[in-house]
């Protein structure tokens, strides 16, 4: 389990650092960030896990989120997956929307996807594993948070592992994936035409059959331009409501789907996964 | 003086937007960024300009930098113009140190790059024209900040019109530039080989011959990969020790030229200006 650092800066009065290692999981090689604030000088810090939208990588949040800032006044560690393994060995779709960087945090059974394609184990174990080992990472503190795909990401693992991951945010999630067109192609293309498989990747679904403890925070700008057609809070709004789930939905106005909205408002889901994680 | 509207996004409570105009100064189109806070639906508000370093257009500082969230919380507009006029009708060069993004915020006197190569005085007096005219700025409160060549551009406009810019701040100044090579080069370039003519662009020099009534506020990383060769932090803290021009220059530890260290500080320096711009 050898850990290459390609990159490392002075950032936030910490580091902020990029590494690669050939992951089991996924059968390549993968690549990742971390934030170290300064604070684990004294000892490990909580860690909360940044999940990343269609096409990102670990540069996306790093260069743009602004999310160090607020991690540095609290005290937590932040990484940052890539959104798939990448490289020649991994299979792809020209769509931005399947395959490299649209890895949809699940694992995938169908062909050519699987073996390569398992996200979520990657997140929830692997990666977890890899940290613990190299960085000064609190992993009994885990919280989880992502943007788009990053956001399904983090409510499905968050729903499903709700001891490790103790809190959770997302942005603008794509909250109802079996019912809108992002999810039902990535469902379709990774999991097949049994859409009983799917459920398992699915908040919605994932809510109503086992809510969780934890109060889910998202913000979702009313002139995203997914709004409608792949995000659809009311949907989930309204699942969370009849199942009992503590949720706190900000429609914001004005805000679309870019990094300029993530920005805005990163310092709020920082300040409550640190309220979690920390207390 | 009509201006066009390319992109427009909420962001930090108020609004981010890119702009487009004809400008008579350089003699063809120009292109900069302006972050309205919320606080100008209340009136005008202070205006800070960001001047970028080489390569640069608006986008890296409000993409990177979170600039917005500092001028948000004091209520400040930023306006980030492009580093030169750009486009096929302007002298270019190949390297990435002159030419187009490489504009040095200077009057060039020499072939090919007069006369569009004048960004000094679109950022004196074009500029600050145009963002009054459109935008709630209160041009009674102007600062300037930059990085690197902007830091440069912020220095030297700010010490010849100490009434006009109030306030400054830089990072990672090129603050010698008759010394350095990036200096030298762009100087000859633009301004022939006569010295004499230097002068007048050269912080150094200018502190020398009228020192400001403002503290002047630099960050620089120590571990900046320019900082020997360009940037000469001590011979700029020397001439102004001698010449009684107030200053705090702050070596960084660890921190590199990257946005990475300008978004560790920026808040930092925002709240400079905000302390002169709103007394």
């Amino acid at each position: 389990m050898s850990l290459v650092t390609e990159s490392s800066w002075a950032n936030a009065g910490g580091t902020l650092s990029v590494h690669t290692h050939d992951s089991d999981t996924v059968q390549g090689s993968m690549r990742f960030a971390v934030f170290t604030p300064a604070q684990a000088a004294n000892g490990p810090v909580p860690v909360l896990w940044y999940l990343s939208g269609l096409t990102c990588s670990w540069a996306n949040v790093m260069e743009k989120s602004g999310i160090q800032h607020a991690a540095a006044e609290h005290g937590l560690m932040i990484v940052a997956p890539d959104t798939s393994p990448r490289g020649d060995s991994v299979a792809d779709d020209e769509a931005y929307d399947l395959g490299q960087g649209a890895g949809f945090y699940l694992t995938a059974t169908q062909a050519p996807w699987a073996p390569h394609f398992a996200m979520d184990q990657y997140v929830k174990d692997e990666l977890p594993e890899v940290v613990g080992k190299h960085f000064k990472a609190d992993l009994s503190a885990q919280g989880i948070t992502g943007h788009s795909m990053g956001g399904h990401g983090a409510l499905t693992l968050h729903l499903k592992n709700p001891d490790q991951f103790k809190s959770v945010s997302a942005f603008s999630p794509i909250a109802c994936p079996s019912q809108v067109p992002w999810g039902q192609k990535a469902f379709s293309a990774y999991l097949g035409d049994d859409q009983s498989t799917w459920a398992n990747y699915d908040s919605q679904q994932l809510v109503k059959s086992k809510p969780s403890q934890a109060t889910l925070l998202i913000d979702t700008g009313d002139a995203d331009q997914f709004l409608a057609e792949q995000l659809t809070p009311e949907a989930f709004i309204e699942t969370c409501k009849a199942a009992g789930q503590s949720l706190n939905y900000r429609m914001q106005p004005g805000y679309d789907h870019s990094y300029y909205f993530v920005s805005s408002f990163i310092r709020d889901h920082v300040a409550h996964h640190a309220a979690v994680l920390k207390s």
